[in-house]
């Protein structure tokens, strides 16, 4: 008998409609003969709902309190989902975050998982029950509740999932599983059998959204087998593990893309030691999230820079820069906004050093102009001008030969 | 500087203006100089919208669920309020029931309160901090969420103003007090400044709905002195509290009614030593609540018996009583609904024997019929006539001069 953890994110148990379905998943799960804990989001809307609440209250609210108002959400669907399977004849018990044994950081808002007591979950298990655990929440020493930020249901899931020793962490969704692209934009876009960590990381960090980075190193150091797939669907979905047969794999494995970014160039940095780490430790105190950062080539004084952030933090950045001139020491700001990133991304590239050269290739040879690189041993990222963002996504999705049968199925 | 506790129920926390105006009567409170502790509900219909959801997953939801479903209501009243608070610039903190050290037995939707660690809110306390508690929750042994069933809410502020010895403990509801009998339906009734925990008791089961009997006894119990005020308006409330000076006394101290009332007779009952304890112990079996219980006088055989139900509760009743005829061994059932019960409450009636005889006079002066008596030593309830129910609690209310100036005012 093997235990599988299931987590449904906040769409998949958006109604009693929903929940039911739910329900009949997770039975379908214990009637192969299976352990099974699930855990669940919030229902739907109900965490804007709160957020909306506490807005007209303060515009500050503290995240304490925020933390103590929104794990009620999963509170919710946990005792709902348990008394939908009570209903159809299965034995089930919920448990809070807390009750779980979800240890965390004394932080609000955005905690960490710290530690999990799995000798609560386990002993409701021997019992023969189904166990509905809420999702994005935990307690800090000194008996706070606290809420681990976005995607925290998926890191919930994983952890528990390595803290019982699982054999598979299912993650369901409303989509069918891990994509060699957005289908919604580009034809022929496959979906992929299996994919390792580190891709999967890649792609959840380029803004494929199907599952949150932080869970997907959760289960890289754990090394917990996770499955990406619908709540909606019956086929199955991506298997994210450790080692794929790298004879059944393409270099190239997923084209992600990304829009609203805009280049910021300064030009004359008159003091090029310091000025790099005084931008950025300002632009990071500032909460101004930086991407891409492409120094000048030469050792030329006055050097300049160039970096790449969010088309709605332009004027933020502007200010800040502009408000600590004398400080830092520069003749002027440019920047281009209306800009978009496109990233290949495959684990074969470590050991196929051509890829990005064949990337630049095709894309200069359809006349797309590449304004900053960036490369990782499995990435390579390139900002374009966004009107020509799904054209090169499919046209690098042909080049790499995603929609081909090679990828494995 | 003295401790106060104060409970908001359901109507006064509605809204987001109402818990602003909460947060305002708390502030006053503080401001007086006092450390304040607040017991709040469930926004409105919460509970009703959340059970609603329940009961389309299940006709007979676990209570363990249902418990773990309801508590998160108090849960996000806390926080609001405590937001609310925070935005008016006084330092606040939320706790559930299990973070404030409220231990109950193990026992769903209606569990008592075992213990509180008084610990935990008197050190947020000494911080200086308003503490928010969740009412109507607690944590039984084993780690389960617990509800403390209806009226939950007042008891945890009683509670809690016992476990921390508080001056006071103020309830705050949509009354402006105790009412010598009830505003809505009697000329003259009278606000009492100060009443006496059994009387408060026997209003209470009465049905003037103010106060929960259980938060009454375990504020006697405790000696925990209650005020109950409107939370919308500043006017001082009813004082409940051991001692009252008899001497501003009436003997007579409020009229309380209740209609759909009916009362069942039970002829020719061939055993009446066993059979009133098998009638009664089949009745409390099926959840039918049995209020006046009245036995034939004599002591022939076979003999008859008379009690007073709900007129919801007479087709369960009778067919019951049917059903086990054989063994109940009588000749024949009789009913007559449409009755009510007539109270009149009062301490003084201890030292005043001539009070019930005076109330018969009365209604008989007025040809209002009594059909059943029920008496204790504060208190003389009569069933009637419900069409007369109204009449007779004028008469009565007027008779003994509860909207003289003898009420302590």
């Amino acid at each position: 008998m093997a235990l599988i953890v299931q987590k449904f994110g906040g769409t998949s148990v958006g109604s009693i409609d929903h929940i039911q379905n739910v329900a009949n998943r997770v039975i379908e799960e214990k009637n192969n003969g299976n352990d099974v804990v699930v855990v669940v989001s919030a229902m739907g809307k109900t965490t804007d709902k709160l957020v909306g609440m506490a807005r007209e209250l303060s515009t500050n609210p503290s995240r304490r309190e925020m933390d103590m108002l929104l794990s009620t959400g999963e509170q919710v669907t946990i005792s709902l989902l348990t008394i939908a399977l009570n209903a159809k004849g299965y034995a089930a018990t919920s448990l809070t975050g807390w009750q779980a044994g979800i240890k965390t950081e004394a932080v609000h808002g955005d905690a960490r998982i710290t530690d999990i007591d799995a000798s609560i979950v386990s002993k409701e298990i021997s019992e023969g029950k189904i166990v509905i655990v809420a999702g994005f929440q935990g307690l800090a020493e000194g008996g706070a509740i606290t809420t681990l930020g976005r995607g925290g249901s998926d890191t919930t899931a994983v952890a528990l999932a390595a803290a019982l020793k699982a054999e598979k962490c299912d993650i369901y969704t409303d989509v069918t599983g891990v994509f060699t692209t957005d289908p919604r934009y580009v034809k022929n876009a496959r979906k992929l059998s299996v994919i390792s960590y580190d891709e999967m990381l890649e792609l959840a960090n380029l803004g494929a959204g199907v599952l949150h980075p932080r869970a997907v190193e959760f289960a890289k150091n754990y090394q917990v087998s996770l499955e990406v797939r619908s709540s909606m669907e019956k086929e199955s979905g991506t298997l994210i593990k450790e080692e794929i047969d790298m004879e059944q794999n393409l270099v190239v494995r997923g084209v992600a893309f990304e829009d609203d970014i805009t280049r910021v160039t300064i030009l004359g940095l008159s003091n090029s030691l310091t000025g790099l780490s005084s931008i950025f430790s300002l632009l990071a105190k500032n909460h101004i999230n930086v991407d891409i950062i492409i120094q000048s080539i030469t050792e030329s004084n006055p050097a300049s820079l160039s970096f790449s952030i969010k088309n709605e933090d332009l004027t933020e950045t502007v200010k800040i820069l502009e408000k600590h001139r004398d400080e830092l020491q520069y003749e002027s700001i440019e920047w281009e906004s209306q800009l978009a990133k496109i990233s290949i991304v495959g684990s074969g590239m470590i050991s196929n050093p051509g890829v990005a050269a064949e990337m630049f290739n095709v894309l200069s040879q359809n006349q797309i102009q590449v304004k900053m690189v960036s490369t990782s041993e499995i990435k390579v990222s390139a900002v374009i001008d966004q009107r020509k963002m799904l054209e090169a996504a499919q046209i690098l999705h042909d080049a790499f030969e995603l929609s081909g049968k090679l990828v494995n199925s």
